[in-house]
Protein backbone atom coordinates (compact mmCIF):
# COMPACT_ATOMS: atom_id res chain seq x y z
CA UNK A 1 0.00 0.00 0.00
CA UNK A 2 1.09 3.14 -0.90
CA UNK A 3 -0.07 4.64 2.52
CA UNK A 4 0.81 4.03 6.03
CA UNK A 5 -3.05 3.29 6.82
CA UNK A 6 -5.07 1.16 4.51
CA UNK A 7 -8.62 2.77 3.66
CA UNK A 8 -11.37 0.51 2.66
CA UNK A 9 -14.67 1.80 1.96
CA UNK A 10 -17.63 -0.81 2.17
CA UNK A 11 -20.32 -0.92 -0.19
CA UNK A 12 -23.58 -2.83 -0.38
CA UNK A 13 -24.66 -3.80 -4.18
CA UNK A 14 -26.79 -6.73 -2.91
CA UNK A 15 -29.20 -6.88 0.11
CA UNK A 16 -28.94 -5.09 2.98
CA UNK A 17 -26.00 -5.37 5.61
CA UNK A 18 -26.41 -5.98 9.73
CA UNK A 19 -25.82 -3.14 11.68
CA UNK A 20 -23.35 -5.43 14.03
CA UNK A 21 -21.39 -5.91 11.34
CA UNK A 22 -19.64 -1.95 11.35
CA UNK A 23 -18.55 -2.16 14.86
CA UNK A 24 -17.25 -6.04 14.65
CA UNK A 25 -15.14 -5.68 11.72
CA UNK A 26 -13.48 -2.32 12.58
CA UNK A 27 -12.43 -3.71 16.50
CA UNK A 28 -11.24 -7.01 14.92
CA UNK A 29 -9.28 -5.23 12.38
CA UNK A 30 -7.81 -2.90 15.51
CA UNK A 31 -7.18 -5.93 17.45
CA UNK A 32 -5.16 -7.62 14.44
CA UNK A 33 -3.20 -4.51 13.36
CA UNK A 34 -2.40 -2.44 16.53
CA UNK A 35 0.15 -0.16 14.99
CA UNK A 36 -1.41 0.28 11.19
CA UNK A 37 -5.06 -0.11 11.97
CA UNK A 38 -6.89 0.41 8.57
CA UNK A 39 -9.47 3.12 8.16
CA UNK A 40 -12.26 0.93 7.56
CA UNK A 41 -15.51 3.23 6.14
CA UNK A 42 -19.37 1.32 5.77
CA UNK A 43 -20.78 3.75 3.38
CA UNK A 44 -24.50 4.75 4.66
CA UNK A 45 -25.82 2.98 1.59
CA UNK A 46 -24.66 -0.47 3.73
CA UNK A 47 -27.63 0.14 5.94
CA UNK A 48 -30.55 1.39 3.71
CA UNK A 49 -33.47 -0.51 2.52
CA UNK A 50 -35.67 -1.27 -0.48
CA UNK A 51 -37.69 -3.68 -1.00
CA UNK A 52 -34.95 -6.90 -1.15
CA UNK A 53 -32.03 -4.57 -1.85
CA UNK A 54 -29.68 -2.50 0.76
CA UNK A 55 -31.19 0.73 -0.64
CA UNK A 56 -32.52 1.39 -4.50
CA UNK A 57 -31.00 0.70 -7.35
CA UNK A 58 -29.67 4.55 -8.04
CA UNK A 59 -28.72 4.34 -4.31
CA UNK A 60 -26.60 1.59 -4.45
CA UNK A 61 -24.89 2.02 -7.79
CA UNK A 62 -24.18 5.70 -6.48
CA UNK A 63 -22.65 4.73 -2.97
CA UNK A 64 -20.34 1.86 -5.24
CA UNK A 65 -19.05 4.64 -7.59
CA UNK A 66 -18.76 6.89 -4.62
CA UNK A 67 -15.79 5.05 -3.39
CA UNK A 68 -14.55 3.40 -6.58
CA UNK A 69 -13.33 6.92 -8.03
CA UNK A 70 -12.70 8.20 -4.70
CA UNK A 71 -9.26 8.48 -4.64
CA UNK A 72 -8.76 8.25 -0.92
CA UNK A 73 -9.90 4.40 -0.93
CA UNK A 74 -7.45 1.56 -2.07
CA UNK A 75 -9.94 -0.90 -1.70
CA UNK A 76 -13.76 -1.14 -2.14
CA UNK A 77 -14.77 -4.39 0.31
CA UNK A 78 -18.56 -6.12 -0.40
CA UNK A 79 -20.41 -5.52 2.82
CA UNK A 80 -22.03 -9.20 1.72
CA UNK A 81 -24.09 -10.71 -1.68
CA UNK A 82 -27.75 -11.49 -1.36
CA UNK A 83 -28.61 -10.49 -4.73
CA UNK A 84 -28.76 -7.72 -6.66
CA UNK A 85 -25.51 -6.63 -8.06
CA UNK A 86 -26.58 -7.25 -11.87
CA UNK A 87 -29.07 -4.45 -11.81
CA UNK A 88 -26.31 -1.97 -11.22
CA UNK A 89 -24.04 -3.49 -13.26
CA UNK A 90 -24.35 -1.35 -16.07
CA UNK A 91 -24.51 1.98 -14.57
CA UNK A 92 -21.35 1.20 -12.28
CA UNK A 93 -19.27 0.07 -15.27
CA UNK A 94 -20.33 3.24 -17.07
CA UNK A 95 -19.57 5.81 -14.28
CA UNK A 96 -16.20 4.24 -13.23
CA UNK A 97 -13.19 6.48 -13.42
CA UNK A 98 -9.61 6.02 -13.69
CA UNK A 99 -9.13 6.35 -10.54
CA UNK A 100 -11.34 3.42 -9.93
CA UNK A 101 -8.80 0.73 -11.46
CA UNK A 102 -6.09 1.47 -8.83
CA UNK A 103 -7.73 -0.45 -6.17
CA UNK A 104 -8.59 -3.90 -4.83
CA UNK A 105 -12.20 -4.98 -4.69
CA UNK A 106 -12.76 -8.03 -2.65
CA UNK A 107 -16.62 -9.96 -2.68
CA UNK A 108 -17.97 -13.22 -3.30
CA UNK A 109 -21.60 -15.01 -4.46
CA UNK A 110 -23.53 -11.97 -6.05
CA UNK A 111 -20.89 -9.63 -5.99
CA UNK A 112 -19.12 -12.43 -8.47
CA UNK A 113 -21.46 -10.44 -11.40
CA UNK A 114 -20.09 -7.07 -10.54
CA UNK A 115 -16.41 -8.61 -10.18
CA UNK A 116 -16.86 -10.35 -13.68
CA UNK A 117 -17.74 -7.09 -15.08
CA UNK A 118 -14.73 -5.29 -13.47
CA UNK A 119 -12.08 -8.09 -14.61
CA UNK A 120 -13.14 -7.60 -18.36
CA UNK A 121 -12.77 -3.96 -18.13
CA UNK A 122 -9.13 -4.84 -17.24
CA UNK A 123 -9.45 -3.74 -13.41
CA UNK A 124 -5.98 -5.58 -11.77
CA UNK A 125 -6.86 -5.71 -8.58
CA UNK A 126 -10.18 -8.16 -8.29
CA UNK A 127 -10.52 -10.73 -6.18
CA UNK A 128 -12.87 -13.33 -4.76
CA UNK A 129 -13.01 -13.49 -0.70
CA UNK A 130 -14.75 -12.80 1.84
CA UNK A 131 -17.06 -10.35 2.72
CA UNK A 132 -17.63 -7.39 5.93
CA UNK A 133 -20.16 -10.14 6.86
CA UNK A 134 -18.51 -13.41 6.53
CA UNK A 135 -17.86 -12.10 10.73
CA UNK A 136 -21.34 -13.29 11.54
CA UNK A 137 -20.78 -16.81 10.78
CA UNK A 138 -19.00 -19.45 13.43
CA UNK A 139 -15.48 -18.17 13.86
CA UNK A 140 -15.82 -15.70 11.36
CA UNK A 141 -13.09 -13.63 12.56
CA UNK A 142 -10.84 -15.79 10.43
CA UNK A 143 -12.86 -14.97 7.27
CA UNK A 144 -12.38 -11.33 7.64
CA UNK A 145 -8.49 -11.54 9.20
CA UNK A 146 -7.72 -13.36 5.91
CA UNK A 147 -9.83 -10.33 3.93
CA UNK A 148 -7.80 -7.70 5.41
CA UNK A 149 -4.45 -9.68 5.30
CA UNK A 150 -5.30 -9.64 0.80
CA UNK A 151 -6.59 -5.92 1.05
CA UNK A 152 -3.99 -4.71 3.23
CA UNK A 153 -0.94 -6.58 2.40
CA UNK A 154 -1.59 -9.03 -0.38
CA UNK A 155 -0.72 -11.35 1.84
CA UNK A 156 0.03 -14.58 -0.11
CA UNK A 157 -1.10 -16.62 3.12
CA UNK A 158 -4.69 -15.79 2.51
CA UNK A 159 -4.38 -16.99 -1.23
CA UNK A 160 -6.11 -20.12 -2.32
CA UNK A 161 -3.19 -22.93 -2.79
CA UNK A 162 -3.30 -23.11 -6.25
CA UNK A 163 -3.33 -19.41 -7.16
CA UNK A 164 0.78 -18.64 -6.93
CA UNK A 165 1.21 -21.25 -9.32
CA UNK A 166 -1.47 -21.11 -11.40
CA UNK A 167 -0.97 -18.91 -14.55
CA UNK A 168 -4.33 -16.98 -14.51
CA UNK A 169 -7.61 -17.78 -11.50
CA UNK A 170 -11.16 -16.67 -11.61
CA UNK A 171 -13.86 -17.84 -8.95
CA UNK A 172 -17.47 -17.82 -9.11
CA UNK A 173 -20.68 -19.19 -7.52
CA UNK A 174 -21.95 -21.31 -10.48
CA UNK A 175 -25.39 -19.60 -10.09
CA UNK A 176 -23.76 -16.40 -10.43
CA UNK A 177 -21.63 -17.33 -13.69
CA UNK A 178 -24.69 -19.48 -15.21
CA UNK A 179 -26.52 -15.39 -14.79
CA UNK A 180 -23.10 -14.05 -16.53
CA UNK A 181 -22.54 -16.30 -19.29
CA UNK A 182 -23.93 -14.64 -22.55
CA UNK A 183 -24.12 -10.43 -21.45
CA UNK A 184 -21.66 -7.96 -22.31
CA UNK A 185 -20.36 -8.76 -19.02
CA UNK A 186 -18.75 -12.45 -18.93
CA UNK A 187 -15.20 -12.02 -18.51
CA UNK A 188 -12.69 -14.05 -21.05
CA UNK A 189 -11.65 -17.31 -18.99
CA UNK A 190 -8.99 -18.34 -21.52
CA UNK A 191 -6.34 -19.98 -19.77
CA UNK A 192 -7.77 -19.72 -15.95
CA UNK A 193 -8.26 -22.10 -13.78
CA UNK A 194 -11.70 -21.62 -12.97
CA UNK A 195 -12.99 -22.10 -9.26
CA UNK A 196 -17.23 -22.76 -8.80
CA UNK A 197 -18.61 -23.34 -5.66
CA UNK A 198 -22.37 -23.16 -4.21
CA UNK A 199 -24.50 -22.96 -1.72
CA UNK A 200 -27.93 -24.09 -0.94
CA UNK A 201 -28.81 -25.01 -4.11
CA UNK A 202 -30.45 -28.91 -4.84
CA UNK A 203 -28.25 -31.62 -6.51
CA UNK A 204 -29.80 -31.64 -10.02
CA UNK A 205 -29.54 -27.67 -9.86
CA UNK A 206 -25.94 -27.94 -9.88
CA UNK A 207 -25.90 -30.92 -12.18
CA UNK A 208 -27.86 -28.38 -14.87
CA UNK A 209 -25.60 -25.30 -13.96
CA UNK A 210 -22.86 -27.53 -14.63
CA UNK A 211 -24.53 -28.65 -17.66
CA UNK A 212 -24.15 -24.66 -18.75
CA UNK A 213 -20.83 -23.60 -17.79
CA UNK A 214 -19.44 -26.64 -19.19
CA UNK A 215 -20.98 -25.94 -22.37
CA UNK A 216 -19.76 -22.88 -22.91
CA UNK A 217 -17.50 -21.94 -25.31
CA UNK A 218 -15.41 -19.75 -23.43
CA UNK A 219 -15.92 -21.38 -20.66
CA UNK A 220 -13.98 -24.30 -22.86
CA UNK A 221 -11.05 -22.78 -23.05
CA UNK A 222 -10.11 -22.77 -19.31
CA UNK A 223 -7.02 -24.54 -18.23
CA UNK A 224 -9.34 -26.64 -15.74
CA UNK A 225 -11.85 -26.89 -13.33
CA UNK A 226 -11.67 -26.82 -9.92
CA UNK A 227 -14.46 -27.65 -7.74
CA UNK A 228 -15.46 -25.34 -4.30
CA UNK A 229 -17.72 -26.41 -1.46
CA UNK A 230 -20.89 -26.54 -2.36
CA UNK A 231 -23.34 -26.26 1.20
CA UNK A 232 -26.68 -26.32 2.49
CA UNK A 233 -27.77 -28.37 -0.48
CA UNK A 234 -31.28 -28.77 -0.30
CA UNK A 235 -33.11 -31.79 -0.68
CA UNK A 236 -33.39 -33.92 -4.25
CA UNK A 237 -36.12 -35.67 -5.08
CA UNK A 238 -35.71 -38.55 -5.64
CA UNK A 239 -32.04 -38.70 -4.48
CA UNK A 240 -30.18 -37.21 -7.29
CA UNK A 241 -27.81 -40.55 -7.40
CA UNK A 242 -24.39 -38.37 -7.62
CA UNK A 243 -22.60 -36.11 -5.70
CA UNK A 244 -21.57 -32.61 -6.65
CA UNK A 245 -17.68 -33.81 -7.40
CA UNK A 246 -19.04 -36.75 -9.09
CA UNK A 247 -20.89 -34.08 -11.43
CA UNK A 248 -17.95 -32.20 -11.72
CA UNK A 249 -16.34 -34.83 -12.98
CA UNK A 250 -18.54 -36.17 -15.31
CA UNK A 251 -19.29 -32.37 -16.82
CA UNK A 252 -15.37 -31.90 -17.65
CA UNK A 253 -14.87 -35.20 -18.90
CA UNK A 254 -17.69 -34.40 -21.39
CA UNK A 255 -16.29 -30.98 -22.03
CA UNK A 256 -12.91 -32.05 -22.29
CA UNK A 257 -12.08 -30.15 -19.34
CA UNK A 258 -9.28 -31.06 -17.17
CA UNK A 259 -10.58 -31.17 -13.96
CA UNK A 260 -8.44 -30.36 -11.30
CA UNK A 261 -9.84 -31.11 -7.96
CA UNK A 262 -11.27 -28.97 -4.96
CA UNK A 263 -10.43 -25.72 -4.27
CA UNK A 264 -10.71 -24.62 -0.54
CA UNK A 265 -13.52 -21.73 -1.60
CA UNK A 266 -17.19 -21.54 -0.48
CA UNK A 267 -19.91 -19.94 1.48
CA UNK A 268 -17.82 -20.56 5.22
CA UNK A 269 -15.02 -19.02 7.38
CA UNK A 270 -12.99 -21.49 5.17
CA UNK A 271 -13.36 -19.39 2.07
CA UNK A 272 -9.65 -18.40 0.47
CA UNK A 273 -8.83 -15.53 -2.14
CA UNK A 274 -8.68 -15.92 -5.26
CA UNK A 275 -7.27 -13.19 -7.44
CA UNK A 276 -8.89 -12.58 -10.88
CA UNK A 277 -6.22 -12.82 -13.72
CA UNK A 278 -2.56 -13.71 -12.57
CA UNK A 279 -1.19 -13.47 -9.50
CA UNK A 280 1.71 -10.97 -9.39
CA UNK B 1 -51.72 -36.10 -40.93
CA UNK B 2 -50.86 -38.36 -43.84
CA UNK B 3 -52.40 -41.61 -41.78
CA UNK B 4 -55.96 -41.88 -41.05
CA UNK B 5 -54.73 -42.33 -37.26
CA UNK B 6 -52.12 -40.15 -35.93
CA UNK B 7 -49.19 -42.18 -33.89
CA UNK B 8 -47.78 -40.67 -31.00
CA UNK B 9 -44.92 -41.91 -29.36
CA UNK B 10 -44.46 -40.87 -25.67
CA UNK B 11 -40.73 -40.83 -23.89
CA UNK B 12 -39.68 -38.94 -20.82
CA UNK B 13 -35.80 -37.27 -21.11
CA UNK B 14 -35.71 -36.15 -17.82
CA UNK B 15 -38.28 -37.29 -14.80
CA UNK B 16 -39.84 -40.17 -14.49
CA UNK B 17 -43.73 -40.32 -15.56
CA UNK B 18 -46.25 -41.86 -13.30
CA UNK B 19 -47.94 -45.14 -14.23
CA UNK B 20 -51.61 -43.90 -14.19
CA UNK B 21 -50.94 -41.32 -16.87
CA UNK B 22 -50.12 -44.33 -19.54
CA UNK B 23 -54.02 -45.74 -18.73
CA UNK B 24 -55.68 -42.09 -18.48
CA UNK B 25 -54.12 -40.25 -21.48
CA UNK B 26 -55.09 -43.27 -24.70
CA UNK B 27 -58.66 -43.63 -22.48
CA UNK B 28 -59.27 -39.65 -22.68
CA UNK B 29 -57.78 -40.16 -26.64
CA UNK B 30 -60.46 -42.67 -27.30
CA UNK B 31 -63.51 -40.49 -25.55
CA UNK B 32 -62.16 -37.37 -27.78
CA UNK B 33 -61.47 -39.16 -31.23
CA UNK B 34 -63.93 -42.15 -31.49
CA UNK B 35 -63.67 -42.30 -34.92
CA UNK B 36 -60.19 -42.14 -35.50
CA UNK B 37 -58.50 -42.56 -31.86
CA UNK B 38 -54.60 -41.92 -32.19
CA UNK B 39 -51.92 -44.37 -30.87
CA UNK B 40 -50.44 -43.49 -28.30
CA UNK B 41 -47.20 -45.64 -27.35
CA UNK B 42 -45.75 -45.32 -24.14
CA UNK B 43 -41.87 -46.09 -24.14
CA UNK B 44 -41.23 -48.74 -22.19
CA UNK B 45 -38.42 -45.92 -20.47
CA UNK B 46 -40.94 -43.23 -19.05
CA UNK B 47 -40.94 -45.87 -16.28
CA UNK B 48 -37.47 -46.52 -15.92
CA UNK B 49 -35.92 -45.57 -13.09
CA UNK B 50 -31.93 -44.29 -12.57
CA UNK B 51 -31.63 -41.86 -9.70
CA UNK B 52 -33.32 -38.26 -10.10
CA UNK B 53 -33.89 -39.83 -14.00
CA UNK B 54 -37.11 -42.06 -16.41
CA UNK B 55 -34.06 -44.10 -16.56
CA UNK B 56 -29.45 -43.85 -17.16
CA UNK B 57 -28.95 -41.11 -20.01
CA UNK B 58 -28.53 -43.91 -22.53
CA UNK B 59 -31.70 -45.25 -21.85
CA UNK B 60 -33.56 -41.97 -22.14
CA UNK B 61 -31.54 -40.81 -25.06
CA UNK B 62 -32.50 -44.23 -27.00
CA UNK B 63 -35.65 -43.91 -26.25
CA UNK B 64 -36.22 -40.82 -27.70
CA UNK B 65 -34.23 -41.61 -30.69
CA UNK B 66 -36.26 -44.93 -31.37
CA UNK B 67 -39.29 -42.71 -31.81
CA UNK B 68 -37.94 -39.84 -33.66
CA UNK B 69 -36.36 -42.12 -36.27
CA UNK B 70 -38.99 -44.38 -36.57
CA UNK B 71 -41.13 -43.31 -39.76
CA UNK B 72 -43.99 -44.91 -37.95
CA UNK B 73 -44.36 -41.82 -35.65
CA UNK B 74 -46.22 -38.74 -36.34
CA UNK B 75 -45.41 -36.92 -33.25
CA UNK B 76 -42.83 -37.02 -30.55
CA UNK B 77 -44.45 -36.40 -27.51
CA UNK B 78 -42.91 -35.52 -23.77
CA UNK B 79 -44.13 -37.70 -21.15
CA UNK B 80 -43.09 -34.13 -18.22
CA UNK B 81 -40.66 -32.06 -17.09
CA UNK B 82 -38.76 -32.51 -14.49
CA UNK B 83 -34.69 -31.96 -15.11
CA UNK B 84 -32.41 -34.06 -17.49
CA UNK B 85 -32.84 -33.28 -21.06
CA UNK B 86 -29.53 -31.46 -21.33
CA UNK B 87 -28.00 -34.17 -20.53
CA UNK B 88 -29.08 -36.05 -23.67
CA UNK B 89 -29.15 -32.91 -26.43
CA UNK B 90 -25.81 -33.91 -27.28
CA UNK B 91 -26.49 -37.35 -27.61
CA UNK B 92 -29.77 -37.23 -28.99
CA UNK B 93 -29.02 -34.41 -31.55
CA UNK B 94 -26.53 -36.60 -33.11
CA UNK B 95 -28.44 -39.40 -33.46
CA UNK B 96 -31.54 -38.05 -35.10
CA UNK B 97 -31.62 -38.85 -38.89
CA UNK B 98 -33.79 -36.97 -41.90
CA UNK B 99 -37.22 -39.18 -40.76
CA UNK B 100 -37.04 -37.56 -37.59
CA UNK B 101 -37.60 -33.99 -39.52
CA UNK B 102 -40.97 -35.00 -40.41
CA UNK B 103 -42.80 -34.96 -36.65
CA UNK B 104 -43.95 -33.13 -34.49
CA UNK B 105 -42.08 -32.32 -30.86
CA UNK B 106 -44.56 -31.58 -28.29
CA UNK B 107 -43.89 -30.24 -24.44
CA UNK B 108 -42.49 -27.34 -22.39
CA UNK B 109 -40.48 -27.00 -18.90
CA UNK B 110 -37.50 -28.97 -19.07
CA UNK B 111 -37.88 -30.09 -22.52
CA UNK B 112 -37.22 -26.89 -23.52
CA UNK B 113 -33.65 -27.77 -23.97
CA UNK B 114 -34.26 -30.30 -26.72
CA UNK B 115 -36.97 -28.08 -28.58
CA UNK B 116 -34.19 -25.26 -28.55
CA UNK B 117 -31.70 -27.95 -29.96
CA UNK B 118 -34.37 -29.13 -32.58
CA UNK B 119 -35.65 -25.62 -33.94
CA UNK B 120 -31.87 -24.51 -33.99
CA UNK B 121 -31.34 -28.10 -36.18
CA UNK B 122 -34.44 -26.53 -38.61
CA UNK B 123 -36.90 -28.92 -37.54
CA UNK B 124 -40.55 -27.18 -38.63
CA UNK B 125 -42.78 -29.37 -36.24
CA UNK B 126 -41.32 -27.85 -32.72
CA UNK B 127 -44.24 -26.38 -30.39
CA UNK B 128 -44.02 -25.66 -26.31
CA UNK B 129 -47.59 -27.14 -24.71
CA UNK B 130 -48.70 -29.64 -22.61
CA UNK B 131 -47.65 -33.03 -21.88
CA UNK B 132 -49.05 -36.24 -21.09
CA UNK B 133 -48.52 -36.09 -17.39
CA UNK B 134 -50.19 -32.99 -17.66
CA UNK B 135 -53.65 -34.91 -17.30
CA UNK B 136 -53.03 -35.66 -13.55
CA UNK B 137 -53.32 -32.23 -12.50
CA UNK B 138 -57.20 -30.99 -11.29
CA UNK B 139 -59.16 -30.93 -15.00
CA UNK B 140 -55.74 -31.75 -16.53
CA UNK B 141 -57.74 -33.51 -19.24
CA UNK B 142 -58.20 -30.10 -21.11
CA UNK B 143 -54.82 -29.73 -21.17
CA UNK B 144 -54.09 -33.23 -22.46
CA UNK B 145 -56.96 -32.39 -25.46
CA UNK B 146 -55.10 -29.86 -26.61
CA UNK B 147 -52.12 -31.25 -26.90
CA UNK B 148 -53.63 -33.48 -29.20
CA UNK B 149 -55.75 -31.69 -30.76
CA UNK B 150 -52.68 -30.04 -31.86
CA UNK B 151 -50.66 -33.03 -32.41
CA UNK B 152 -53.87 -34.53 -34.71
CA UNK B 153 -54.92 -31.69 -36.27
CA UNK B 154 -52.90 -28.25 -35.35
CA UNK B 155 -55.83 -26.68 -34.44
CA UNK B 156 -55.37 -22.95 -34.21
CA UNK B 157 -58.31 -23.09 -31.21
CA UNK B 158 -55.14 -24.65 -29.46
CA UNK B 159 -52.86 -22.08 -29.93
CA UNK B 160 -51.70 -18.90 -27.91
CA UNK B 161 -53.84 -16.37 -29.79
CA UNK B 162 -51.04 -14.00 -30.54
CA UNK B 163 -49.54 -16.94 -32.66
CA UNK B 164 -51.52 -16.75 -35.37
CA UNK B 165 -50.64 -12.75 -36.32
CA UNK B 166 -46.96 -13.11 -34.98
CA UNK B 167 -43.99 -13.88 -37.88
CA UNK B 168 -42.62 -16.36 -35.41
CA UNK B 169 -43.14 -17.30 -31.69
CA UNK B 170 -40.79 -19.09 -29.42
CA UNK B 171 -41.91 -20.15 -25.21
CA UNK B 172 -39.47 -21.09 -22.85
CA UNK B 173 -39.38 -21.69 -19.30
CA UNK B 174 -37.39 -19.14 -17.70
CA UNK B 175 -34.63 -21.10 -16.05
CA UNK B 176 -34.34 -23.75 -19.28
CA UNK B 177 -33.80 -20.67 -21.09
CA UNK B 178 -31.22 -19.14 -18.71
CA UNK B 179 -29.63 -22.37 -18.89
CA UNK B 180 -29.71 -22.77 -22.88
CA UNK B 181 -28.22 -19.28 -23.65
CA UNK B 182 -23.98 -19.79 -24.62
CA UNK B 183 -24.40 -23.20 -25.47
CA UNK B 184 -24.10 -24.73 -29.06
CA UNK B 185 -28.45 -25.38 -28.57
CA UNK B 186 -29.20 -21.65 -28.33
CA UNK B 187 -32.04 -21.09 -30.93
CA UNK B 188 -31.70 -17.62 -33.37
CA UNK B 189 -34.83 -15.88 -31.73
CA UNK B 190 -34.66 -12.64 -34.34
CA UNK B 191 -37.58 -11.50 -34.56
CA UNK B 192 -39.71 -13.91 -32.49
CA UNK B 193 -42.00 -13.13 -29.94
CA UNK B 194 -40.38 -14.93 -27.04
CA UNK B 195 -43.03 -16.09 -24.17
CA UNK B 196 -41.60 -17.05 -21.00
CA UNK B 197 -43.23 -18.30 -17.96
CA UNK B 198 -41.45 -19.92 -14.46
CA UNK B 199 -42.75 -22.38 -11.33
CA UNK B 200 -41.40 -22.67 -8.19
CA UNK B 201 -39.12 -19.93 -8.03
CA UNK B 202 -38.24 -16.88 -5.45
CA UNK B 203 -38.89 -13.08 -7.19
CA UNK B 204 -35.32 -11.91 -6.94
CA UNK B 205 -34.70 -15.66 -9.12
CA UNK B 206 -37.18 -14.34 -11.48
CA UNK B 207 -35.49 -11.13 -11.59
CA UNK B 208 -32.01 -12.47 -11.95
CA UNK B 209 -33.23 -14.43 -14.69
CA UNK B 210 -34.96 -11.70 -16.24
CA UNK B 211 -31.84 -9.74 -16.12
CA UNK B 212 -29.62 -12.76 -17.65
CA UNK B 213 -32.36 -12.97 -20.81
CA UNK B 214 -32.70 -9.57 -21.67
CA UNK B 215 -28.84 -9.24 -21.40
CA UNK B 216 -28.19 -11.83 -24.09
CA UNK B 217 -27.59 -10.07 -27.30
CA UNK B 218 -29.53 -12.44 -29.31
CA UNK B 219 -32.57 -12.45 -27.23
CA UNK B 220 -32.42 -8.38 -27.38
CA UNK B 221 -33.00 -9.15 -31.12
CA UNK B 222 -36.47 -10.56 -30.57
CA UNK B 223 -40.07 -8.07 -31.77
CA UNK B 224 -41.04 -8.11 -28.05
CA UNK B 225 -41.00 -10.38 -24.91
CA UNK B 226 -44.77 -11.77 -23.91
CA UNK B 227 -44.92 -12.88 -19.88
CA UNK B 228 -46.79 -16.46 -19.08
CA UNK B 229 -47.82 -17.10 -15.62
CA UNK B 230 -45.24 -17.31 -13.19
CA UNK B 231 -46.71 -19.87 -10.58
CA UNK B 232 -46.04 -21.40 -7.06
CA UNK B 233 -43.40 -18.67 -6.15
CA UNK B 234 -41.50 -19.10 -3.73
CA UNK B 235 -41.22 -16.48 -0.31
CA UNK B 236 -39.11 -13.69 -1.13
CA UNK B 237 -37.01 -12.73 2.17
CA UNK B 238 -37.62 -9.90 2.40
CA UNK B 239 -40.65 -8.86 0.03
CA UNK B 240 -39.13 -8.18 -3.21
CA UNK B 241 -41.27 -5.06 -3.86
CA UNK B 242 -42.07 -5.90 -7.07
CA UNK B 243 -44.05 -8.29 -9.34
CA UNK B 244 -43.50 -10.67 -11.97
CA UNK B 245 -44.84 -8.53 -14.28
CA UNK B 246 -43.14 -5.59 -12.73
CA UNK B 247 -40.11 -7.05 -13.19
CA UNK B 248 -40.69 -7.97 -17.05
CA UNK B 249 -41.42 -4.32 -17.85
CA UNK B 250 -38.45 -3.15 -16.02
CA UNK B 251 -36.03 -5.31 -17.82
CA UNK B 252 -37.78 -5.13 -21.30
CA UNK B 253 -37.93 -1.26 -20.81
CA UNK B 254 -33.84 -1.81 -19.75
CA UNK B 255 -32.89 -3.87 -22.81
CA UNK B 256 -34.92 -1.98 -25.33
CA UNK B 257 -36.92 -5.01 -25.86
CA UNK B 258 -40.75 -4.23 -27.03
CA UNK B 259 -43.56 -5.50 -23.90
CA UNK B 260 -45.78 -6.58 -25.02
CA UNK B 261 -48.28 -8.41 -22.38
CA UNK B 262 -49.27 -11.30 -20.81
CA UNK B 263 -48.61 -14.61 -22.57
CA UNK B 264 -51.43 -17.87 -21.96
CA UNK B 265 -48.76 -20.43 -21.16
CA UNK B 266 -47.43 -21.49 -17.85
CA UNK B 267 -47.29 -24.26 -15.81
CA UNK B 268 -50.92 -24.94 -15.60
CA UNK B 269 -53.91 -26.73 -17.73
CA UNK B 270 -54.60 -23.81 -19.49
CA UNK B 271 -51.13 -23.50 -21.06
CA UNK B 272 -52.02 -22.30 -24.96
CA UNK B 273 -49.85 -24.35 -27.72
CA UNK B 274 -46.69 -22.18 -28.82
CA UNK B 275 -44.91 -23.46 -32.31
CA UNK B 276 -41.52 -22.14 -32.67
CA UNK B 277 -41.24 -20.38 -35.52
CA UNK B 278 -43.54 -19.09 -38.14
CA UNK B 279 -47.02 -20.73 -37.58
CA UNK B 280 -47.65 -22.47 -41.72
Amino acid sequence: MSRARCKIGVVAPASRMSADVATRVPALAARLYPDRTPEIVFHPQCFASHGHFAGDDETRASAFLDFANNEGYDAVWFARGGYGSCRLVETIMRGLTETSKRKAYLGYSDAGMLLAALYRAGFEGVAHGPMAQDILRNAGDSAVARALAWMIDRAPEALEPIVVGAKKTAAFNMTVLDHLLGTPFEPDLDGHVLMLEEVGEAMYRIDRSLFHITSNANVRRVSGIMLGRCSRITPNEPDFGMNEEEIAQYWCRRAGIPWLGRADIGHDTDNKIVPFGPWL
